[in-house]
């Protein structure tokens, strides 16, 4: 035995350069090493979009400490007395022995290593579709350096016109506003109804409406081949046979967790496909830990194991790993409330805790949920609007989850929402919020309070909301509606839905009530461009005795279907 | 008796309006008069300093609606059913017989009208230093609308180059960017040893230290009288004796609960001037309510009542009210924890929860704090400093409050504290917050995350702090210290304290121990920019022995003295 503890962690990229930090700042004499497959270490890796999209040009900042050194072997041994064997792939896992089987990747020489702890970081690696063309000259995913090397050199070279994009998930859209700023034309394919699977179907509605203003997007649809010539990418054809000539393609459907080593050593692999660690980040080996792109961890809200990819839980997970491995397990990561958000062209779209749908599947059936728009901060501070959808559970008023989009200040009604969610808090916790207020950063009632507001007046009885997506579906049905807009002239004038709709100005609701129809119970929908006066004047009208009114959620400012104007 | 409900509303700010609003909606045949002594209603008094600082220049904005209308009497009227009576103080409120009296201030006329529930929303007042010549021309607080126009021609004007703030709290400081922006030259006057008083010394010297490069700052002084020929003000004279000449002097020393009406109708008053509540928004008349400025509230944390003349509260407190008001008690507003935020020219300064001047005050003693310097996102997506201080009860990890500052993004980081105290979490929840990452956004780990993990190791002893306040009593009291930088040479070149340290970078401290002193119980004090690597060398030389090593928190980024270079 060693007399200094020796700690192997396998991986380089995120969650195992933070553990092994950790492991070091725990114990100044541990012999760690980092086995590392790749020639990089601590890539920056959610910053790729940003790199390829010319947000900055100094590639080196991808790889550099906060203090602008490049993290690079030299790096971790001086500052951190940290070994590094990059180019370097750990091949098996001896747990009986203690040891790794490594191979350096440059050399082809094989060796082994001995550990007192192992921590596997060997994350995830991006999904590809089985059909034909695949290795064309001109597909691509964006996942390692040299990915985004390649793409970035596309933007520097400038040849490259036309570009199809698969998957309209997170990285999927960051890659399109990535290429949409290097001039290229986008499709964006996306197999499912939707793009974002974390929103629910109106608000990705908003987003795709948002995203066709930039890319061409095509949903409900897969890459049947990648056709080329001469080893070169010249099409996309897709499921439904119709071709997109192209010269790039980016395959952005998803990654699944680099479990094979785990999986070989007799360690657990989930459901999910990622490991299986407890709350220490521990594996049922009380040697090894597993932390990164390659686990799974429990959603907090459903207690479901879920792989969640995301650079900063990578991150939380390696510290609790470098520490428990050097003085046992005494630190935990409980799991995730799956909170994420992403930069879509001036868009922000995030999200944290449950959608409606992902609460349905979850089995929680008692939901109530609101749209709420409005502005992030004043209009005279130059407020840019925030659409929100909120849901909680009906039966305690808890809240499950947010989904928050649009040109305003996202981030924050993300973040206000997620610490709702760690909280525990409940809609009547949230309607007193105490949250930083002046013009240049909120509304007096900030969004976030404000729909809880809306919550609240919709779990009280006050009113009777309708979603757009109930609303185009009554229309598509042809439903006898009586429908309202409760703007001035001139707002109708410039934007309007135009879907039969008749315009009364709020102020004078009181003095035309006669214009209203004679039978109380035919239903009525109200809405404004937020639906603030669409609620007062239903209120208006349900106080003069009609009985079936409702208020369109987050008005015209949340309608994600087409407009008149 | 009427047969429907007449709601009586003293007050057409801020807490008045929305309480009539709110009672309008809970009850679309209630009469509701909102008796207003000012010209105008429903003001966004806290845009005044952006109106003035030439942020917008169409006053109707501080006016309007979010739809863009004026919220005048007729807007009232025709939108919300609601009277207002502008220009008309109420003289008296007759409990016994339900009903006020007022004079309309135009005609001088007197009348009475009748309650069954009546809102107390009688705001504040700026208060006046009782000194000579205040009443001169040129001598304004910045409270009213008349206040913010006459400001306004100021800076259209363009005449007036000198100019006097006194007071350093939120208005205070707002002023100065204000007048600032209009090209005035400022000096703004404190008479408490630190500006804005929510924040800790620390804090405080650091926008004292950014205020500087604006302004000229004079603490712990105060105004002993305005000096002027002619009837206009030509100086400022100081308490210590020195004429400070101007043409403009803003006072801005606080604001004082309008209770006069409250106190002589019998309600009761509380210590802080404010009328006493309960959290139904009640007075100990059932038939009385009072919101916004004119009451005090419970700090949440410590129990004790507050006066908080926040615009965000007062929204509340007259949602509220307007509600219990018409339907009986049923909603609450429990209180605050005092979260607010100040643009302060390109800084954001913003606190909730308890300072740790505050939280010693309440008698809490068993009190940690850590600072922590580092970016808001980063430093390729152009990311900016942000400082916060962390007050936790050490006995059970509770956070208590924190304090942000700096350029970067400070309302969602006092957001996620304040939601944090509010869900009443400790430091080992917030060292796994799920929080919204993407580059464009935040860091890996979050900034509020990173503090957490500091206030964890130190909580856990991994490292002793010393805050900068600290370090320069010591220096001042010239301990013998050996002082060290672990930065890089050229980091060093470009920006260091210069208080007798040696530079060393972190990366060559494991070869040059020998250089340390022999003496393992001298007092080594490290840092580096924000004192993560400066962290780490603290660690490395405990691991070699030495006993008495601390870290500088938030390192030179959290430096608010002189420095070298």
């Amino acid at each position: 035995m060693a007399e200094n503890k020796r700690i192997i962690v396998i991986g380089g990229s995120a969650a195992g350069p933070k553990a092994a930090s950790k492991a070091r700042r725990m114990d100044e004499n541990a012999e760690i090493t980092i086995y590392q497959k790749a020639s990089d270490l601590s890539m920056a890796s959610c910053g790729y979009p940003y790199y390829i999209g010319g947000f900055f040009d100094d590639r080196d900042q991808l790889l550099c400490s906060p203090a602008g050194v490049v993290r690079d072997s030299k790096f971790f041994w001086n500052a951190k007395k940290i070994t590094t064997k990059v180019n370097t792939e750990v091949t098996a896992i001896d747990r009986k022995n203690k040891r790794i089987e490594y191979t350096d990747m440059v050399t082809g020489e094989k060796s082994t290593a001995e550990y007192d702890k192992l921590i596997v970081a060997t994350g995830a690696t991006p999904r590809k579709p089985p059909v034909p063309g695949i290795e064309l000259d001109g597909v691509t995913t964006l996942q390692s350096l040299p990915d985004a090397d390649y793409l970035r050199k596309v933007r520097d070279e400038g040849k490259i016109k036309k570009a199809v994009v698969i998957g309209g998930g997170l990285i999927g859209i960051e890659t399109c506003e990535a290429l949409h700023l290097a001039g290229i034309e986008i499709t964006l394919i996306e197999l499912l109804p939707q793009l974002l699977t974390f929103l629910d179907r109106q608000m990705a509605k908003l987003v795709e409406k948002y995203v066709q203003s930039k890319a061409n997007v095509i949903l409900e649809n897969g890459v049947a081949a990648f056709i080329g010539e001469n080893g070169k990418l010249t099409a996309v054809k897709l499921q439904n046979g119709t071709e997109i000539p192209c010269e790039l393609a980016v395959v952005a459907i998803g990654v699944s967790p680099n479990n094979k080593l785990a999986k070989e050593a007799g360690l657990i692999i989930g459901k999910t496909g990622g490991i299986v660690v407890d709350t220490f980040m521990q594996t049922i080996d009380p040697d090894i830990y597993a932390v990164g792109d390659c686990i799974e961890i429990p959603n907090l809200i459903t207690q479901n194991m879920v792989h969640a990819p995301y650079g900063d839980l990578a991150n939380l997970q390696g510290r609790v790993a470098g520490e428990n491995a050097i003085l046992g397990n005494g630190v935990i990561f409980p799991g995730t409330i799956q909170t994420g958000i992403c930069k879509v062209f001036d868009y922000g779209v995030g999200a944290t805790g449950l959608s409606e749908q992902n609460a349905r599947k979850a089995g929680i059936s008692n939901i109530e949920t609101v749209v709420n728009a409005s502005l992030d901060k004043p209009g005279f501070m130059q407020g840019k609007l925030l659409v929100t959808k909120l849901v909680v559970d009906k039966s305690k008023g808890a809240i499950l989850g947010a989904q928050v989009l649009g040109p305003g200040d996202v981030s924050k009604q993300v973040a206000i929402w997620a610490m709702a969610i760690k909280g525990k808090l409940t809609i009547n916790d949230m309607v007193n919020a105490d949250l930083p207020y002046a013009p240049p950063y909120s509304l007096a009632i900030d969004h976030s309070i404000a729909t809880a507001h809306i919550m609240q007046n919709k779990l009280n009885g006050y009113f009777t909301g309708i979603s757009a997506e109930q609303l185009k579906e009554k229309l598509d049905k042809k439903k006898p509606l009586v429908l309202l807009d409760f703007r001035n002239p001139d707002e109708y004038e410039q934007m309007r839905l135009g879907i039969g709709e008749k315009l009364i100005p709020l102020g004078q609701l009181r003095k035309r009530l006669e214009e209203m129809p004679q039978d109380k119970n035919v239903e009525i929908i109200c809405w404004c461009k937020i639906s603030l006066r669409g609620y007062e004047a239903a209120l208006i009208l349900q106080a003069n005795g009609y009985k079936n009114v409702k208020v369109l959620e987050g008005g015209i400012m949340a309608w994600p279907y087409g407009r008149e104007k």
